[in-house]
């Protein structure tokens, strides 16, 4: 048992309910060569060639050192916003680079989005499960998350509408809506075409801002586009993107497009949080952008996660029982597992990585206790060798598992 | 008139009150290159050697690439911490690698502090005047900020002990003394050694939680060192550092060294906030500070800012009305000027930027509304002799103002 905290009593009420997950105090130990991870969410940078970012690094710092080791303004660079609107283009959205905020990756993004929005006790309305990130932001401002249920084909807009409906009856109502409509995580699934109206006109019958968070939007398997929210409902949903899977999370280059008052506000904001984005890592992102095909780096991400997914899956069909429900997801980086009753995958970690294998437990990306059963698998980071071997290890404890437990009838 | 903010309704409380302030739209026009500017806050960057820090990237990324293009853990980069405590060491504090959380600058350690400690209604003492950065960061989490007077030794004992005194009379119990000990932005004084421990008593008899912020430490003009608040008080006094001033501001690089039980919450807040510090800019940092010699450029630092805060102060002996009362910097980047009646800075400013000089009117470094008479001079980015350029512009537009002022009786 450790020692009671000395300090408890001097911290401020957010803080109070903050305790140390046992989850990341194993992932400590998972990080040994010896485990295959399958529990990460790191991209596979080796697709890039170190030697050209370290040339475009050396020559922005040569060439533009004076701005690159300074301070910047809150906003982020104009040259760097100026390349991010060819991101978004690539997406399907134009915008102008002042349109745009830049922050320390996506997950900055949602901290002071949820910091500008979210009172205590405000319902915020997300698919279950949902990204743990966003959950770990928003709960810093004590918002009651409502979950909406998922198919693989995204959002169940039917079930949507009946958990507004319930909330509407409780006299509540929802601030906003956050979503990750393009190769979820964890769930791998993809929102369809159809269901993006439907979902955005229940946005506009119950007043929702919607929170269209976008990472893996260009990971897509059958190099597919789908139309962002963004730009059916532009003064509804404020859109979240980021550099960090398309290039590299080492640069923690995310960025908002919202409407020009919400984004003075968050300029105001990310000064008052970190004063500005490092105009360092933004001076190498944005010539990066420029100089280099990094179209071709994303279609390398894609193919590598694809045939990764693939593999991953395969062994799943052989190594896991045949009740398990696995996602079959249409890009990204993950897949999420359904095990049958009456497993708990948070219970099962730690013999998973006694048995050389990680993976994230499924309660961690919902806010109301659901997903013992659950569990999310990564294949963007391991090899494909590596993956099949991880995939066997778990199949195997699971096995044993269910044996066990039926065995001594639950 | 700007249009009405169609998102007003939406904000959560916190936001309601915060508006664009009229000294940034300023601020954006003052960066014309005509205009000398004494308002920043940036080191003059060119004391260092920019093909060095150049290779120094290049070799990171070449040789690092797979770790400094990958997301890292909340705490920060081990080997960076543990270049830190060789930076705690130089200023006299002896920590470990492990006592450590790596920030974006000293500006995310205080928004992550405020965020553990403050509710909405606590107290936090602090010098008046004090760092206008701090007070964006506090305001975000509505506190009342008290300021205690400072004179040319730093922070008045007896005043502290008055206003606590006050305090404890009307039953309430402030939360944290948040003080910069050394050359203070914006009061350029430095706390005196028999002060600090009469501080430090104070912060015992009332039970109060220290925030010791220390970017301008080594920037001493005299080359000396003084006893750091957190030796003095280990348990008691939270200490941020950062590199920005004896670096380079662009790789973003503070640090907090705090007590575990607070270290471990830092870290999962700075985990819901942005994830993690960028691996990429800690390994440039880190191996900056393992290979290159920066003890010599922080005294190249410190001799530039040494001469040319000289030039100021004799150029506004010579240019400023005589009833001017200006400090005489102990070290750092900044002096502060007390103009007499009936002069408002505020006012002042946009007249100042069309005479081609910039400063920062006094009002926005105290929580209370006092300042108005009061202004904040920056030496260390702008070149000797544009310095006396902007201050003999400076003085002349002073010198008219009171003329005016008088001649209408005012």
């Amino acid at each position: 048992m450790s020692p009671a905290d000395p300090y408890l009593h001097r911290y401020a009420t957010r803080a109070q309910g903050m305790t140390a997950s046992e989850i990341r105090a194993l992932f400590a130990v998972a990080s040994r060569p010896e485990i295959v991870s399958l529990a990460g969410g790191n991209p596979d940078v080796t697709v890039l060639d170190f030697d050209e970012v370290a040339d475009v690094a050396a020559r922005v710092i040569r060439e533009r050192g004076a701005s690159a080791l300074l301070y910047g303004g809150g906003q982020g660079l104009g040259e760097m916003r100026e390349q991010l609107t060819g991101v978004l283009a690539a997406e399907g959205i134009r915008a102008r680079a002042d349109d745009l905020v830049v922050t320390t990756g996506g997950q900055q993004a949602l901290d002071l989005l949820a910091r500008l929005f979210i009172d205590a006790g405000d319902v915020i309305v997300a698919e279950g499960p949902t990204y743990v990130g966003a959950l770990s932001a928003f709960s810093q401002y004590q918002p009651r998350v409502v979950h909406v249920p998922m198919d693989s084909d995204g959002v169940v807009p039917e079930a949507m509408a009946d958990v507004l409906d319930r909330l509407r009856a409780e006299g509540v109502k929802p601030k906003m809506l956050y979503t990750i409509p393009n190769h979820q995580n964890p769930a791998g699934v993809s929102l369809t075409e159809d269901r993006r109206r439907a979902v955005l006109a229940l946005a506009d019958a119950h007043d929702l801002m919607v929170v269209e968070d976008n990472p893996y939007g260009m990971l897509d398997f059958k190099h597919e586009t789908r139309t962002p929210l963004v730009t059916l409902a532009p003064e509804r949903v404020i859109y979240v993107g980021t550099l960090s899977k398309i290039f590299s999370p080492g640069v923690r280059t995310g960025f908002v497009l919202a409407p020009h008052a919400v984004r003075d506000k968050l300029v105001q904001l990310k000064e008052a949080s970190d004063l500005c984005q490092s105009n360092m890592t933004q001076a190498i992102a944005e010539a990066w952008l420029r100089t280099q095909p990094w179209r071709e780096h994303v279609r390398a991400f894609t193919e590598l996660y694809r045939e990764r997914c693939d593999e991953m899956l395969s062994e799943i069909e052989v190594a896991f029982p045949p009740e398990a429900h696995v996602a079959a997801p249409t890009g990204g980086m993950f897949t999420w597992v359904r095990l049958p009753e009456p497993i708990d995958t948070g219970a099962l970690l730690p013999r998973a990585i006694n048995a050389r294998v990680a993976y994230v437990p499924g309660r961690g990306f919902y806010a109301d206790g659901s997903g013992k059963q659950e569990m999310r698998l990564n294949f963007s980071y391991a090899s494909a060798d590596r993956i099949r071997e991880g995939i066997r290890r778990l199949g195997e404890l699971i096995g044993d598992e269910l044996e066990l437990l039926h065995a001594f009838g639950r």
